[in-house]
């Protein structure tokens, strides 16, 4: 063992040190607010202890605690905190596992009883008693049966359980804070303090133990927690915004979408409103695609149990599928995914490089089988619409057609006002080769690369994510974030090596000589059903005009003015516009209530002086009043806005 | 027995006759001519032989062999006619049954060798003889056990089956032409002269007796026949240009659809030309449904079983659904209408007669099982989408809604050249309440006068079925004839006055008093399926402008005149009418008969003289060369006939 190390820092300067120096000590000979603002290290990027002993040459980067990565440091911390301050309070309470998961952090207990809010608001008194005491995490190993004797002696079962099924070859590390500790792979933070108190407990949930329902039922709490109080605030009105938004609320008060047991959950009805919403989406879809040279097909949504065996389907997608029918002595499945038919179509007549590229397209129907207990409005069902597409192309044609769809995304992104969003390349995993990936290492390699490239030529933000992609090649997962910074996967843009050669999909080239098309697969609406939910919040229910089920109620002030109101509405409607005429016998302030209510986003006021002038009084919704102006300037200005698909900020 | 009957003409007349005078004698007591045109008498509506002795006061019509009633005994006749043909050319072939069917007849023999072609001829050879001889049919009544043994004597082991399962109380009678006879209700033409010239033997095919597959295999001989040789020329015109016009075959060369083995059979895929024609056809009934104030709605295509059996669809018709799938432990089926679906619909909020008539619609996808054998193009289906709508209403809108429905139709039978068409109003049938039909005698008699009202009020033709009226109520069949004359049956209107109560659909009326709606179900469209199927027969794939999967191809003569044709294209497209545009390096002649082919209604021909005037020349289907003219002229014509649909009879 040498008695140097050289350690690298991220600007390329190296510094030698003597063996079994820590993070933390090289921080500090850099300069002591660094080591006093900092919470861990990143060696040859794995994130690691502050106090870890450096034993060979490394690269180092010091992490602060206000850097993105602390975040789950910071909320795994407090998990093993909130276990300290449970058991405290309620002594036999046993502890299970406890990760950190997005915005927090949760911890499974055993307990007969569940907790209260009040045995919350007292496990965060605890909590924070155990910060201030600033104990710091210290890392043990030890040896499998004193680990093992450690927690059966304490009554802690599942500990033991899990150190048993641990893989004999890993090290069994324990890590304290004072008196108390857990089995944890770690890292920590440098000690208690360092945690903060931009922490909140937020619910009690129910869990079975390893997630098998034949388990024991344990009790979950779960807490969120940030660096700073102001992340705290901000995700904490970000909930409370969400909550108000709910799409499964706004989707019922707007009258969007129902769901009835007698037809069965996860199963959306689409009522009149929401079945405006999908036309406008899937009219947006048809605009776009014609003019990108998609054609339209339609396959129907059963298919022989056989041609689910070819596209790898029943192997490596059974679970998520309907039960089969039989007919005729066949299996028929209902069809979780649009591709075998798309092939089909393209298999149906020889093809030419002169037809390619060539892209079919459809809002095909699709069933996948959710477990009940996970269905969840029209974010998770079993029934859904996708604005999918299937584009075969030579290798030459690839990298132009793969960025056209992703020039696609962003289009569509600006026109739903959608700010922030991350495209995230998700690649192989080399050791699942022949399990979760089609076994073509080589044609992975080489595909993965052309998608790299093909992103980076097209300046393409992206991020690279293993282990994640389809059975039959890399896709990209487009994450969006809704108005009020919560994040969605709505869409998908795959490529496709492996399946065009299993269904014997072939073109000739210019040299009469036949080849295998790529083929990407793109849904950039993603599901009716998921789109439509993420809608529903991003704009609070508040569509832009061209989207919006009603798009304009007429108010006469009295019935003196229905029949001029009439004449405007049946105007209005001969221009297809989705308008409303409200003839009830309210008062005006109930009618422009009623409207509010509904987000009808533009009102026309029909009194004396209009009627005189032949004009409107027009209110529209976030801007207030804006005037009279004569019937055709309106009708020419609004279809102005809804033709061009308009969209103002206005929520 | 009172010496004189009572014979009443159609005129009113009344004829005192001796008992036992036919109908025969009373013809000729009229005129000798009418006697010798005429071939059977109507007693009190029933079709009767002219030699059958009258002994009781009847009305009589006297057929001449002229009317339509005819037409039906010389196709019967002429059944018997080549069964002894057959008989007597190949001895030892069994009869067993031969019944007139739509244009012609059939007769199934028991044979072990099939018949050919040339047997055919012989055949007809030998009718034209026994015609020839103007054997009178003559009608004998027969002791059962008496014609078992003559038939088990004569080895006509099938014809003993079918007395032997005869009902005791039926009389047994046998019509015998000269030696010759057959088991047979009758009634008959006077003799086998009068079956005449004006027929045909078609083809041979394989019958199972009794329809059953466990049974033995027949052979079918089939034929028509009429009343002349014009019908005749007529009928054999109209299936050869039917074979030319084989939607199959036209599906095929125009790229329309396709099946797919590995898909199953009965399952259509759609391809982009017939996508085109599909969306089109959606786009039409959206304007025609919007304008009706009909509301669109979208629903799942799974359902749970109790949904149907609530609507009554598993106990009337659960042969033809799709076998359930366990989900959870509840049975889920494929829909195999989009009835409950859209009740459940209406029954998702409380309802005010103010909401009334609701009109919601879909083009609602449907599986319905049918036995492979009986699959059939776009004809017979098992996956299909419908032009659906249900109209809820008070009894008061009722007349009005159904109307402008009927009225629905005519509209769509102008815009789709449909000249002859036929409405049947499909009644109940008294016998079959409980079993085929839901049990309401008082409302089913109440619904049927309301329907038969609103047509008559409507001056809507119609005649009348009974017994074919679908399980909650009457319905209209609506009947179409295409361009050439073959029949189809396309849509349906159906009044329903059991299933809104069932699923508890209620309204408050102005008394604020809960009232159950009547529901008309209606299709006007029928389903994409059958109705592109029609069309294209009708149109012989020569779709009208509007519907046209590609609209037109522009060619230059010479790549010189290549990018002038490029922007007339881009031109073309911009303004989204569908244009190719074919730089193929191939002469015109060519290019002109592939667009030909493709049955492309309009070319566009570019060379010297519209580059250099800045002109097109137009060449249109059925039309010819239509001169030239400028882009914009000819643009703005083209939209206009586009967006009005419409529909010159060009084919």
């Amino acid at each position: 063992m040498s008695k140097q190390v050289k350690v690298t820092l991220p600007d390329g300067n190296i510094l030698e040190v003597a063996n079994g120096t820590t993070g933390y000590q090289i921080a500090e000979s850099i300069s002591k607010s660094l080591a006093s603002e900092s919470v861990a290290v990143i060696l040859d990027d794995k994130l690691c202890d502050m106090s870890i002993p450096i034993h060979n040459d490394v690269s180092i980067k010091i992490i602060k605690r206000n850097y993105n990565n602390a975040l789950e440091l910071i909320r795994h911390d407090c998990a093993h905190v909130m276990a300290e301050a449970v058991q405290d309070l309620f002594p036999g309470t046993q502890v299970t596992i406890g990760p950190a998961i997005e915005n927090g952090f949760y911890y499974d207990f055993a307990r007969e009883k569940a907790f209260t809010l009040e045995d919350l608001e007292k496990i965060e008194k605890k909590m924070h008693e155990i910060i201030n005491q600033g104990l710091p995490f210290e890392r043990e190993v030890w040896n499998r049966k004193k680990a093992i004797d450690h927690f059966l002696k304490i009554g802690e079962k599942y500990k033991a359980e899990i150190i048993k099924d641990l893989d004999e070859s890993k090290e069994i590390t324990i890590y304290r804070q004072g008196e108390w500790l857990d089995l944890c792979r770690g890292p920590h933070l440098p000690s208690t303090k360092h945690v903060g108190t931009s922490f909140k407990l937020m619910k009690v949930a129910g869990a079975y133990w390893r997630g098998d329902e034949n388990n024991e039922m344990l009790t979950r709490i779960y807490g969120t927690a940030w660096r700073n109080d102001k992340e705290l605030r901000t995700y904490l009105n970000m909930l409370k915004e969400a909550e108000k938004r709910d799409h499964r609320k706004i989707g019922k008060e707007m009258k969007i979408f129902t769901f009835d047991d007698e037809v069965g959950p996860g199963l959306p009805l689409w009522l009149p409103n929401g079945s405006v919403i999908i036309e406008e989406l899937e009219k947006l879809a048809k605009d776009t695609e014609q003019k990108a040279g998609y054609l339209r097909v339609r396959t129907p949504h059963i298919t022989k149990g056989s041609l689910y065996e070819k596209s790898g389907h029943l192997s490596h997608y059974k679970d998520s599928m309907f039960p089969a029918m039989d007919i005729d002595g066949n299996e028929y499945y209902l069809k979780p995914m649009n591709c075998p038919h798309h092939h089909k179509i393209y298999a149906s007549s020889p093809r030419s490089y002169k037809e390619l590229p060539l892209r079919l397209c459809e809002y095909g129907t699709c069933y996948r089988y959710e477990k009940s207990g996970q269905l969840f409005g029209l974010m998770r069902v079993r029934s859904m619409q996708m604005n999918d597409a299937h584009i075969y192309c030579t290798e030459n044609q690839f990298k132009e057609e793969f960025l056209a769809v992703c020039k696609m995304y962003l289009k569509y992104f600006e026109i739903f006002n959608i700010e922030k969003y991350e495209m995230r390349l998700s690649l192989h995993d080399p050791d699942k080769l022949g399990k979760k990936y089609v076994n073509e290492p080589k044609l992975w390699v080489k595909t993965e690369s052309l998608v790299r490239k093909a992103l980076q030529e097209g300046n393409i933000n992206f991020i690279e994510i293993p282990g994640e992609a389809a059975f039959y090649g890399p896709k990209i997962d487009v994450q969006v974030w809704s108005a009020i910074g919560r994040e969605f996967t709505l869409a998908t843009n795959q490529v496709d090596f492996a399946i065009p050669s299993k269904f014997g999909l072939t073109y000739v080239d210019t040299n009469n000589i036949e080849k295998t098309p790529l083929c990407i697969h793109r849904a950039p609406l993603g599901t009716h059903e998921r789109f439509i939910g993420f809608l529903i919040e991003h704009y609070a229910g508040n569509f832009p005009l061209w989207l919006t089920p009603t798009q304009i109620v007429v108010i006469p002030i009295s019935d003196k003015f229905n029949e001029y109101a009439k004449s405007v509405h049946n105007e209005l409607s001969n221009n297809n516009i989705r308008a409303n005429l409200d003839l009830r016998n309210e008062k005006m302030g109930a009618k422009i209530r009623d409207a509010e209510i509904n987000k009808v986003p533009i009102m026309i006021i029909i009194g004396d002086k209009e009627v005189n002038d032949k004009t409107l009084s027009i209110r529209r919704k976030f801007v207030g009043d804006i005037g009279t102006i004569k019937l055709d300037a309106f009708i020419g200005s609004i279809l102005k806005e809804i033709n061009n698909r308009e969209n103002p900020k206005n929520n």
